[in-house]
């Protein structure tokens, strides 16, 4: 008889971000004339930038020949690619990184969830409290993370890191032995960031303890302070105990064009092996590859055009969340995140609970957000918001949300 | 002490193809002045169809306007894509699949590889011999393969069905129980196809001892008998016992373009637990869904033009496999496949060793393979080639062999 695997049985209820769409949704067919704004889920609304569309446009005239077709790629992403990543997102801040240290892919998310094939499962695995979920629920699916406690929120075999107001929204290294250690800066979802110092913290306890950082720094592109560090590799030394993610979604609007990347360093060994090396067996048994034509779409965000591009659709971006930011603080709200960081961490006036107030708000001001609680225990109290929208819609949701309180 | 996934260690040598590569490089900068054929890697290597073009050209262009940008989609495939897999692949054979059984993927290769997640560990495995190394190799990482035993080029935790030319290279089902069974028809490597009636005594099998099928038909467009079926799902009782995996690789010449789907009936259910809803877990938690540009160039193959455009392609590449075929056997060589396949299957000259053909091929008539021994033990003897290839080049790597043979 065909066993399934039972940790997926382990897991409550469904994925986060599937349970808020389905509430907003509901609540829409219930409301039709209702005009939800949606700040929830992180997607992004910008199109294309031109130098993308253009590359696309002339990739996909090159698969119609014969002479500029391409089959299978390398598994591990276009050589054009890999060395354009290398060059921009890493030498250029001076950190040694080379093309065959990076693996390309189709999204952070995969990537994230998938980089547990290569570790074993005894692992302790430390997270963030709250968390991205998808840390969490692949650990569990993969035996990781224990069995779940309903009336804690929490799995019993995963380390929780608080991440509250008292220290920032950063944890610092926790005292007992982890091995796993996932950590998302600029965090989602409480828009914090971690300092150098914070970083070499972590990068010094996981070279201490052989312990490996797995490092998702998606929302890069999202820090404005020139002190704070964009890549763990800017530490010394985290080239022995980290992998890094990175996406095109957020950075260049990619979320429905899907590409990503994972940075393993050659130099970052466990048990004797070299991780890059397991990696690179994983993608190349269980994965084949980005298509050409997005490939040559991510390539174009490195251009010079690319980039004076992007950057323009990340600083529309950017006055979102100073719009959301300074808003709410105008209307007497206490938040966070926001400045390095598409995410504006939201706490609930008086206490209320996450799912209550991400209720009232969707009722009283038609706006989605997303539950803090859904992110963890200690996300408890808040909510996140999104600074991902049309501006426009963006500064109504605010004015709708100022009076909505007010009433 | 972060632990690695000591599975992997166990994996001999390189991936199968990736080895292939490396000779065939090595050979070609030892020997720049040789024009080696290849047809070993099964790529295509027609331009797409226009159809396919204009649609995805139409896809970019909505991306560069907000009205027509699209960010994440749904994890599982947008419904236009899913509904025109259900109707054409499916219902237009008298098959019930509806579109929520179907999930749009990157790759056939991504969900043979990643199915394996639903399934717990303790599951004893079937695979052909000869085998496409990815079922294999996937389940070696996981654990499921025991131990590598080199010198019979076997699993010890695996049961190899051998696929011989005196059972027609269509096993029959085990005498043991088994639990999980990977089946590929047509066939890769023999080319071999299975009839209903094999068919039948396979899901007869799966739903006595309650196994699962997981059933590879990333080939069926090549099938060219009208008795041989080309589903699983074809055959009654399928939608409790079987997964079926399909690409748009081979069928529209996606190897570079990325786009597959894999369907897993509401009906099939194990230990209680529907199947569809721990891939849709699975899918949701670690995958965030294929490019729209990619979906529409997928849904593109199933308008009339597109359909008539991708037949053609087809029948170049079928044309390809009669030239190769009839070619070798006219020399005196035996062959099998080829009919209903892309993929030809040679049975070496008097006995001689796979890896020691191959290199025989390459050398003298400047042809690449692929040794059947990379397949598993029973491939030991043979040799496959491809139907992939243009024309002209693949009429001239027959001649080259005939030549070379008759040195």
């Amino acid at each position: 008889m065909a066993q399934i695997n039972q940790n997926y049985l382990k897991l409550p209820g469904s994925y986060l971000f599937s349970e808020v769409n389905r509430r907003i949704t509901a609540y829409a067919q219930a409301h039709p004339e209702a005009k939800t704004i949606r700040l929830s889920i992180g997607d992004v609304t910008r199109p294309l930038v031109p130098a993308v569309i253009q590359a696309m446009h002339s990739a996909v005239d090159e698969m119609a020949t014969a002479e500029g077709f391409h089959g299978y790629g390398p598994e591990q992403g276009y050589e054009f690619l890999r060395e354009a990543i290398a060059k921009a997102d890493y030498q250029a801040r001076g950190v040694a990184i080379q093309p065959n240290e990076i693996f390309v892919s189709d999204g952070a998310k995969s990537d994230c969830g998938n980089i547990g094939d290569i570790f074993g499962a005894k692992n302790i695995v430390a997270v963030c409290d709250p968390v991205y979920p998808v840390y969490v629920d692949t650990n569990a699916m993969a035996g990781l993370a224990g069995d779940y406690q309903e009336e804690l929120g929490k799995w019993d075999r995963l380390v929780y890191m608080p991440c509250v107001e008292e220290n920032g929204f950063a944890p610092v290294p926790p005292k007992e032995k982890v091995d796993l250690i996932y950590l998302c800066f600029p965090n989602n979802p409480t828009g914090a960031v971690a300092s150098r110092q914070q970083l070499n913290a972590w990068v010094d306890y996981a070279n201490r303890h052989d312990a490996v950082i797995l490092y998702d720094s998606a929302y890069e592109a999202f820090i404005s302070d020139p002190e704070i560090p964009h890549t763990i590799f800017e530490i010394e030394g985290a080239e022995t105990c980290a992998i890094e993610f990175r996406s095109f979604s957020k950075t260049a609007g990619f979320t429905g064009t899907r590409c990503a990347y994972t940075v393993v360093p050659k130099a970052l060994k466990r048990e004797g092996a070299s991780l890059n090396s397991l990696w690179n067996r994983r993608q190349t048994t269980k994965f084949n590859g980005v298509p050409y034509v997005i490939q040559r779409a991510a390539a174009a965000v490195y251009s010079p055009e690319g980039q004076k591009q992007v950057r323009k659709v990340i600083a529309y971006y950017q006055n979102n969340a100073q719009v959301i930011r300074e808003g709410l603080q105008g209307a007497g709200l206490t938040v966070f995140g926001g400045i390095n960081a598409p995410y504006i961490w939201l706490k609930t006036p008086k206490g209320v609970g996450s799912w209550e107030f991400f209720d009232e708000l969707l009722e009283k001001a038609h706006v989605a957000t997303t539950p803090g609680a859904g992110f963890g225990p200690s996300g408890e109290g808040y909510i996140r918001l999104t600074a991902f929208g049309d501006a426009a819609a963006t500064l109504e949701a605010v004015e709708r949300i100022k009076s909505a309180l007010q009433q």
